[in-house]
């Protein structure tokens, strides 16, 4: 590869509800700020399927998800100052920011008032789509890449750049930690690193989830309790024990009732998301000072914190890695909530 | 007045949506820690009328209702160490609480875990009705009476012990002040002391209210701007505005376009008391880490130092006093919003 390259293989889908299928999309050659990244590993996020569908609308075809990206760099720009050849990155949600907005500033890159780019179904300030990491390459401004620390395998660091710093970020921001209680919301790609991580920081974590049907792995990957939601026990019985709860599902969920499991100055933080607008009893959230929060992946600098920490304490996302060309059928398993934990793209296959 | 007075005038609703009429209800004899007080004014808060017709269920019969208290101490008990005959004295929604749990012992008595004791419609730790404030005389216990400082008229004073700290408290808990900006959610008894009391703090106080009806008035009391939200307009024009937004109505409200107006890491916070279960949409709470919240009143202490802030800011209620004949109509005026902005029963006409 040299700094001439400009298409690359990819897996894209064409249009609303088409598969995903093998193509080639332009790279922008590397500029001064760049850095051009041979992507190894590709995760495959929630978000991407409802994207590649357009669940959220305003799709930009032909569309490459994939904002879990983790590589190698293998050429820099002549200012670039933070990587060089050889360096293991990763890139997560998005991939420039107005860098100019009081939220860009303090580093909350994620809130940019002008709002973030996206690292694929956007576009970029030079008006061109971006496309995601279902590809072989991606050049990326050096200040919205991270550092991968050798302790995490490249595999298992990919979901940390979506899962990992979404669940990292609330955890942290709420003061998850020693003496806290902390429940996470369902046990899926999002929900199990909340659990790594929340044990971690020294919180005692609970799971709530549907059923006991993982209950064995909840515990194995660092849970206290494991409840199950479809129990109406489960309310009454864990009324009013949490600090922190974090939901992680997609699925509507009766948010009142989760109220209820808060201590008085809890947070129910949600990360998940909910297409349909929800039904909240106020009263609940009154008679206790207790706040319902959303949360949205972290910053930049914050991401890397994440990272380290994630390196320091030995965690990465529980994968199971597949080849390019299983993506329409992995996307199949990860609506059938089918998959232990996440779903990761070997990108030599590409 | 002596110990042994046991039964005192009030105006009490007989039965669910009957009218309110004089009657007679009994006072318990003032125990070791107990204080008597002649109650001198009573304020009619919206939720007298909401449980007065029954409108939260289980209401208790004949109900006095009442739980905004000015008044003069006319007797102590031998135990009593905070208050002598003769002073100032207020009481609020609470008479009482477990006095043990971790809630009562950080001084969030509001949220006992045991539930604190209404200062009516309530069963008192003796099992007897507890009577609210439309009467002559009350007995409480020192610990749940706060000091009236001398700088508040104690008409005045009467609506702070509801509505005055109802605000306090969640503005102190946000961090309404300097360089804040703070938004109140309707101008009714709850909303004119939010202005005030944000003013006072040093916040940018803005209104937001149904129509420009009260902008005067708004804009008197404190307010910096006074907004029409139903002008659809104002919804774009402050969008991303406020730090904190205190919705102070019971009606309902469209809650998300609400969050709407939150910066990043803003707060929304509900001490109205919507009836209904609200429709929110989840997305604009995580794209800015926004929260929504409740607050109920607030403990002793941080009622006692509010009464405090609010002398020290020559703060009072803005009233209209009233005759005790005068209740049933005042309660049809206040279900019209026809009040500025709070109702104070003269307790000698009782």
């Amino acid at each position: 590869m040299t700094t001439n390259v400009t298409t690359v293989p990819a897996y894209a889908a064409p249009a609303a509800n088409a598969p995903l299928e093998r193509t080639t999309v332009p790279r922008r050659p590397v500029g001064e700020h760049d850095v051009l990244i041979e992507i190894k590993f590709s995760g495959i996020c929630h978000s991407d399927i409802h994207q590649a569908r357009d669940g959220w609308g305003e799709g930009i075809y032909p569309m490459v998800p994939g904002h879990e990206i983790a590589g190698i760099v293998t050429e820099v720009g002549t200012g670039v100052t933070k990587h060089k050849a050889g360096d293991r990155v990763g890139v997560g949600c998005f991939v420039d920011s107005c860098r100019e907005c009081e939220y860009c500033l303090r580093g909350l890159e994620q809130y940019c008032a002008k709002g973030m780019i996206g690292t694929y179904n956007a576009l970029d300030k030079d008006g061109e789509p971006t496309y995601g990491g279902y590809s072989t390459h991606i050049v990326v401004d050096e200040n919205y890449t991270l550092r991968i620390p050798d302790g995490i395998p490249l595999d298992q660091a990919a979901p940390l750049l979506c899962a990992g710093i979404t669940l990292y970020s609330p955890l942290a921001h709420w003061k998850a930690g020693p003496g806290k209680k902390v429940a996470v919301v369902g046990l899926g790609g999002l929900g199990h690193m909340g659990v790594k991580i929340a044990h971690a920081l020294g919180a005692e974590v609970t799971v709530l989830s549907q059923s006991l049907k993982k209950q064995e792995d909840g515990l194995r990957l660092g849970a206290d309790h494991y409840y199950a939601t479809n129990d109406p026990a489960t309310f009454t019985e864990l009324a009013g024990s949490f600090d922190l709860i974090v939901s992680t599902v997609s699925a509507p969920l009766d948010f009142t009732a989760y109220v209820g499991l808060l201590r008085t100055d809890g947070a129910l933080v949600n990360v998940g998301a909910p297409e349909e607008p929800i039904a909240l009893n106020l009263f609940p959230l009154m008679l206790g000072r207790k706040t319902l929060a959303g949360s949205a992946i972290g910053g930049i600098a914050e991401t890397q914190e994440m990272l380290d920490f994630c390196a320091e304490h030995g965690l990465g996302a529980e994968i199971e890695l597949i080849r390019a060309d299983q993506i329409n059928e992995a996307y199949e398993r990860v609506l059938a909530s089918d998959v232990r934990y996440r779903f990761v793209i070997d990108a030599s296959t590409i």
